[in-house]
């Protein structure tokens, strides 16, 4: 397991310790993390704070140059919000911890020249599994469906 | 001038006049305001409260419905990450200020069905045009470009 990831999936845990939803990411440039986070919609009643938009507010203001160096990764493939950031900030490189239990926008990501990995991870997998089955209704609205 | 967009507006103005980013956007849900924001990089120091990104947060968690029944304005065509944001929540309709001095990801909208009008409003892009002109590397910093 890439060690970025595993910090990845302990923001996750610590979400879901927390109440919240188990998505966590991780923003690392040139090897070393300056942003990470899980998502916060419980935590803090917030309607954008997914784990990779977390992750990257915990970075903070950073100049173009930075992105451009740095890899993401985050526990479950990104959802056209923190796809469309990605972009935004240009960054080259993403590392999807699964993809089984929710599609994200990879194709748009590929289009738009980022590289993506999808690790199809055990845990990543079984943490989101167990997540949707027991709170569907959290879940619906974190991406935006209807029950 | 619509009165929605007067209230983009005057968020955006309030965002200047705090020394910020001047993008405003509100979000109206059956005739009623439910949330309304501005850039805040410089005032929080924030890498994702663009004005519309503000503007969901501010209206809170919302189920899918209402989302489906809202209309999203912005002073400045939506970049990706608002836009993403916009398509995960399924906003059916964005009013957009302007796009002359900035132009976001609006066939990436209309592609998954997004209904974009542009009012081309001489206020929104007179304030815009001033504010780049003022501070090109803030607002470089603010859609992910290098100097």
């Amino acid at each position: 397991m890439d060690a970025f990831m595993q910090v990845a999936i302990d923001e996750a845990r610590e979400g879901l310790a927390s109440g919240g939803i188990p998505i966590g990411s991780v923003i690392v440039h040139r090897g070393r993390i300056i942003g990470r986070g899980h998502n916060l919609r419980v935590q803090k009643g917030s309607a954008i704070l997914h784990g990779e938009m977390s992750a990257f507010e915990n970075a903070g203001r950073q100049p173009a140059e930075v992105y451009a160096e740095s890899v993401l990764y985050t526990t479950l493939s990104p959802c056209s919000m923190c796809s469309g950031a990605i972009v935004l900030y240009g960054i080259p490189r993403v590392i999807v911890g699964e993809n089984v239990t929710f599609q994200g926008e990879e194709d748009f990501l590929r289009s738009r020249g980022v590289e993506v990995t999808v690790l199809q991870d055990e845990q990543c997998v079984a943490m989101m599994r167990d997540f949707i089955r027991d709170q569907p209704q959290l879940w619906n609205e974190d991406i935006g469906e209807q029950d």
